[in-house]
């Protein structure tokens, strides 16, 4: 089978992971409308490609908050996965920086930071965090985050509660968040408890996580302008627009969708990306003449892992890369720089 | 098989039920658009979600005319519960009581009004009437509903005569209006006639209505703005904006979308409440966004009747319990009086 | 089976007519994108329902040209009834009587207009012609409506040539037009040429016809308010919006999405009829609402006929009739003169 | 089977074309949006049609840059005519010739210019060019195309890289570019390298095409009113509002809906012609109501030509004639010069 195309990885690991893997990764909310208006609305978007402009050279670099990567997408933080793959997050870190871009390690990884760390050293990362009832779990994680070589903090804001992901409760025993939490002192005895993060949190809770590091803070799970603005005003370095690829509240907007009200409300003072749908570089090259700086893929991350592990993973960055390098060439846009509003129009349909 | 959502009764329900009672409850008018309108609309309505808000404590109880109630989700009337469950009215009453919830008998119960009252003394209920030809009926059951206990009327204003439902003209031995009805003197004898209703009533028939009952009198089936100033006008404590499950006229709104318009109209005089197609707990949050101060279930109360009785229709209320007050939360909202129409949009789909 | 409704008798005549037969009736031109979205246009139009108006009383007649019919809803010109029944136009003609409406009987009759006559003396009959190259003809048949007492004459302006029926082309032998021509003087022998029909005519041929009769004149097939302004201005009567069932020119509006301009250039100085993709009483209340005087069916008095003639188109009828009442009155109308604009609305989808 | 309309042909060469050949003509790039779009928009396009004008006698032709063709289709430029038919473009050319019209014969072709300019002297053709890395090669082929009697030149734009057609990477094998390649002087041994065109061609390089050649020049391949702008200022005489069916970058508009922008900057200056998802002749009247000059057919030539080689491919245009005329006639049109933008309105679906 010929690996063209990244639904080419979603229908195999569809075939090969254990159903219970497989539904715990695809998992939407409720009706999972949200999930999949992700996919849809980048349909609704339309090119206005320009013609005969010197593409001969493409530069499709960026920089997140000043490091260099080498094209506009990086991993979005997903939990557990050796369930795709026995090396699980190590795999995932070696893929990222073979490709030189940034890996968000989530909480919910099957290995330790320090182990993540370990297994591809240099790599630009940053790491993915809840705000626990016990704050000193949550300190502890920023300190060893930090230790590692971390670069940066992403603070998962859309999950006061876990969403209602019909598969998984049918699929009973999966019992990921206690069974496999692999960030305590010690991974058999120490398992996080169930409702252990904390949804009295605010954006006054920004403050005291500032107070613990000096690395930048990202917000992720912002949606509206009026949290933009919060967010901005709370001092963190960048949003990134997510809906937890529309595993939490079934019924929000499209993250493509909920870009453009949040990049007009922060008017350039903070970085905004955004993760959700992408599945084609056409979808990054909308992305960005959107206003986001870059984009973070989840499931086709799992996917990639599923197929064969950091190789796979390669894969699936590589199709992406050169996707997307096209689309610009297409669209008349040598270097990211070139990209913008111009290039993009909401159909009718 | 686990009981996840309510799309799990509405198939167990499918499944076990006779063909003839499956398709009564189902039935809708004509091509059935109506009825199916009232579930995509919600659709349509995409939230704006608000992040960071402290959420840990939850307060999603309400008030109906002054009474509280455990969350805002009553049972709509609908007729024939024996048809789902062999106890029919007197499961369904106490399972709202035990949801501490407002459950509205419909006229054409199959127990008397004194069985359904006695079998859960205490609960919270509302009788729904409609105006009989023969104007002492109607008079005898305010009556009974009174002194049995019942804390207001909901008048149905949309059926002049029954709509068109193709399924039970096909069924054509589905005569229940004259051989269950029994709320007569007598069960075997005193029959409903047929064409009882009398469909010269106008909004001066609710002055006659007032001057029986000290009740609070709600009216059900109101769709435009112009009835909902009438409604007003002529003095009643709520409304209920309903098209009757779509088993009237098929081609009218569905119930969410005319509910802005009554809303708009009616300008916190009385209290609006909708019913039709509320499937999940986001459904109810958008009606609330959308200013309805609490909504009815109709077919659903049944799927949960015929799965367990009492017990079945506990299930169902409490997973929209369950739901609502998640949505809330990953809303952004800790109690009823936060949500409000900033939370929602009219998508472009 | 029983028939319920109009889609009981399509399904009937599906199964049992001859394909070659079902073809015909059923074709549309090109792609019957016109011929579908005539039943898809009303699905878009939502009702604005009024409650607790006194429907005891309901009149559904209403008039044409002065002549009463009991309920707005004729018989549409089509052609060659003979392969739906044997008895063919003499049945439609009877069971137009039985429910005393209008029926325009086509110049592709197969039965000729003496007999159309004698089989049902006193019904209200208009007949539709084609002016043809040889003008004689014309003259003839017009001559011969009015001596048998048709009461109007309804002017097709939409077939300059027929439209490409794909069908049609493939059931090579359906030559119905010459083979079937009726309204020769020798049956056998004095058949209607191929492209008999003038597409020269223009405006200024309504002059002509007008000075051969006394018959008010109805032009068929109007579509845009520019065309629907010549129409009165020439003198005419009546207006039919018809794109003739989507058999012509595909890409087309449908008749109700067309209605609302030729209405509203009207003005009220002629009557406008439409024909055109009629199912269901609603239907024949949302033309009303915006502006039709009288809806005419074509394809569903042909799947009555082929159920059971006479009869069966009787059925059919009755069917509209009912659901045409239930739908007033479900709308809060007691008689044909309180349906209005009001009732109606253009859906967002 | 009966060849009534293009659908007709396709199914015919889609069940006759070995499956790579096949592959390779209907690919799309990436998801095929743009490519089914194509087809999608003409349906969201309605006419307005007039009726009783004058149509008995039917004037179809037009002009192209002064040359008449017997109605506005044209075949658009397609690659490697003999994975279709034997013959190849000798019979595409001789086809053209047939019906008078014009024939843009590609790059790719797998007859050489001179075979083509045999295989039909006197026929009205163009040569479709791009602009290689190596200058003297495309230099060459224009002073071929003007020595073997083409009359116009076509630029294409949008390929300053090849688009992804997933099926094409799949059959991996499919290698045209270098093994057919025969515009070379050694067919055998001088293939055409891949990569060879340059994407670093601007709208400057128009200028030296100019210097090349008296012959004039078409730009292909423009989507936007800036482009069209641009072409006009540098001296093009006509536009072919094209995305290469969809071939490139998958996510642009349809051209039907980017050919009213591109007309409106346009305002008359040079023609304007579009190709892309002509399968009726009610598509041809849509493109010309909206501005076209003309249109030109890809995919339906090939399917043509499938089916029977020049024989096919003139039934194909025959039919398109047909149908365009006929379209015409039911719309009110005598002859092109009253196709006008009042003819069609875009609808609310």
């Amino acid at each position: 089978m010929a690996m063209v195309c990244l639904s080419d990885f979603e229908a195999y690991a569809r075939k090969y992971l254990p159903k219970i893997a497989w539904d715990f990764f695809a998992a939407g909310a409720d009706d999972c409308s949200t999930r999949d208006e992700n996919i849809l609305a980048y349909k609704r978007i339309r090119f206005q490609p320009r013609m005969l402009r010197d593409v001969s050279l493409m530069d499709i670099r960026t920089k997140l908050l000043g490091t260099e990567i080498s094209f506009p997408v990086g991993i979005a933080p997903t939990g557990f996965h050796q369930l795709a793959w026995p090396d699980g997050e190590k795999s995932t870190a070696r893929a990222a920086r073979a490709l030189n871009t940034c890996y968000i390690a989530s909480t919910y990884s099957t290995c330790t930071l320090e182990e993540i760390s370990a297994a591809a050293p240099g790599g630009f990362r940053w790491f993915q965090l809840y705000i626990h009832r016990n704050r000193e779990v949550s300190q502890q994680l920023v300190q060893r985050a930090e230790a590692s070589g971390f670069q940066g903090l992403v603070l998962t804001a859309d999950v006061p509660y876990t969403g209602k992901r019909r598969d998984d409760l049918r699929n009973a025993q999966m019992r990921f968040s206690s069974v496999l939490w692999m960030q305590g002192d010690d991974r058999s005895e120490y398992g996080l408890p169930p409702n252990s993060l904390d949804p009295s949190v605010t954006w006054r809770d920004i403050y005291w996580l500032r107070s613990l590091t000096r690395l930048p803070i990202i917000v992720k799970g912002i949606l509206t302008k009026e949290d933009a603005e919060l967010a901005v005003r709370h001092g963190v370095q960048g949003i990134i627009v997510s809906n937890h690829g529309g595993r939490q509240l079934d019924g929000g907007p499209a993250t493509i969708d909920a870009l453009v009200e949040v990049v007009e409300a922060v008017q350039g003072r903070v970085e905004v990306y955004l993760d959700g749908g992408i599945r084609k570089g056409s979808d990054i090259l909308k992305a960005l003449a959107l206003g986001a700086k870059c984009v973070f893929i989840g499931r086709p991350a799992l996917w990639g892992l599923a197929y064969k592990g950091e190789e796979g993973l390669q894969d699936v960055l590589r199709i992406l890369q050169e996707e997307f390098r096209l689309s610009m060439a297409l669209a008349g846009c040598a270097s990211v720089s070139e990209i913008g509003p111009h290039l993009v129009r909401f159909s009718k349909l």
